[in-house]
């Protein structure tokens, strides 16, 4: 199987090492220059709890991927959720009628841009709890395991997702077929629909979130409001569960005082978020369906508010 | 008349100073330790437009106050938000048959406070568009004009009220009496209920608040909210005159750059808020009534979550 990755950040770099070291025909699609230098010069070097691996993968930008019309049987999109219609606009050109995408990027509605380019039939998701960091350009931090729960839209793509998921088992990515990988995707927005953007509205750390008095109905309402559409879609998140695990994940413990990734890509790095794929996405959904989500809807205008005043 | 000014704050200060220099009977009730020492020290000193200016008037705090004994006819309530019902509950001694409360604070639901001291008849509101400032304790900064609006809760104390009016009209402070002075305290707590909420949730100043792509549906709806629980209370706000208000306030101009109380208070002093008697008062009064006001509340749980980040 000829794989793609769409994507060579610190996840798509760890699952393409990891397949391409299970002896799979890997090749990286990216668009960050001084990524694909590094590649290119040294190999993909990773910092593999704590032993120091090479591998030898090509990377090309999708415009050089276009114009060499080669065909994958697999592409694995993995960008920044705002470029993802751009970058399977230049792809378009190779892909054809054998061409399955797998969508591992984390937010809601990304199978609505993918439908655009092949059919459901051919498109999979999945969620990861696969962690990644990178040290620089073509340099990976990994630490730890995780899997990856995936299954595919439509009941006639199962039979390759179950053949994508055999690869993933003997690359050692932990894969498992999941009859509800909806339930898992909003499970993990909503969780990111509080964490994600209280911590980057407030410029604070999950712990600190945690500890606040106005934690308790700031995150009942978002709950709420994610299970609202959730359960438009045909998801019937677990509030009770949900609750739970956010409390939890706030605890004043070692990942307590992480910074969520949106507070990082705005606070630290002066980045866009991706908060229209989390809140914005179920503000929009919401909108669609009819139903209210207020608290989603005014997260998402703060965090763009604060994008306009912190991007220069 | 005996008038005692309960809080010698900014505005305060500024209205005794011109009630005393119309030769009136003023006393300042106020617990700020560094002022009131000032005060007794040198004089309430005063920077009106460039002038210097020294006023005797005695201070004290509202215990000295309540053990002189001394009687009141009018009681002009001017605290921070938080301390009224603390200050008067120590003031309830002196406080008769005979005792007029007149409240010039920001905000809404002071009424209901004060209305524990004296019966309806005998309080009346106000809505001022003086500005003041401090130089530090016991000197004011002081700039510039305004005017008062005022009327009483209940048709029986108009007369109480002209006579206040006809006093502050003698001592150059502009007072009109207003047939609708709901309207005007609603209006000003809707555009402070935009304008501070958002900028101190944003730390942003209100030039850059009006430049923002999401101000227009943030303040759209936080005015639509505003205006839903004003109705429950009779008092119908034009929305559209409020859109091109705020619009003008926050024009790049020099009021433009200006941060707002609530900023000033939270960022620049790490000092409590009076967002409860704002966004939060209309989110208490929407649940009163049975109406939504999902921004409201949401923008006063993250005032109250930045007060307990920011305030050690």
């Amino acid at each position: 199987m000829k794989i793609a990755i769409a994507g060579a950040g610190a996840l798509g770099g760890r699952f393409g090492l990891y397949l391409h070291n299970a002896g799979n025909s890997i090749t990286f699609i990216d668009r960050w220059k001084a990524n694909i230098e590094a590649i290119r010069k040294n190999g993909l070097q990773a910092d593999l709890d704590g032993k120091h691996i090479v591998a030898n993968i090509p990377i090309y930008t999708p415009e050089e991927v276009a114009e060499r019309r080669e065909h994958f049987d697999l592409i694995i999109a993995l960008t920044k959720a705002p470029q993802l219609s751009s970058m399977f606009d230049v792809l378009k050109p190779i892909i054809d009628e054998n061409t399955h995408i797998l969508c591992l990027m984390n937010g809601l509605g990304h199978e609505d841009v993918l439908s655009n380019y092949v059919p459901m039939e051919r498109i999979s998701l999945g969620v990861t709890m696969w962690t990644a960091g990178m040290k620089g350009p073509g340099f990976l931090h990994l630490i730890g395991n995780g899997y990856i729960q995936i299954e595919n839209l439509r009941p006639e793509g199962k039979d390759f997702t179950l053949k994508v998921i055999d690869l993933f088992e003997k690359a050692g990515l932990c894969p498992e077929y999941s009859e509800n990988v909806h339930y898992s995707i909003w499970r993990k927005a909503c969780i990111n629909g509080v964490v994600n953007a209280c911590c980057t509205v407030l410029e604070c750390n999950m712990a600190e979130l945690g500890s606040l008095k106005t934690f308790e109905p700031m995150m009942s309402q978002i709950i709420s409001e994610f299970a609202l559409v959730a359960h438009e879609e045909g998801v019937d998140l677990d509030q009770n569960e949900l609750h739970q695990a956010l409390v939890k994940a706030c605890e004043p413990t070692e990942i307590g005082r992480h910074y969520p990734s949106m507070y990082q890509d705005l606070i630290n790095n002066h980045r866009y978020t991706e908060i229209d794929y989390i809140d914005g996405a179920c503000a929009r959904k919401a909108k669609q369906y009819g139903v209210n989500t207020p608290y989603c809807a005014l997260l998402t205008e703060l965090v763009h508010a604060k994008e306009e005043l912190l991007i220069k």
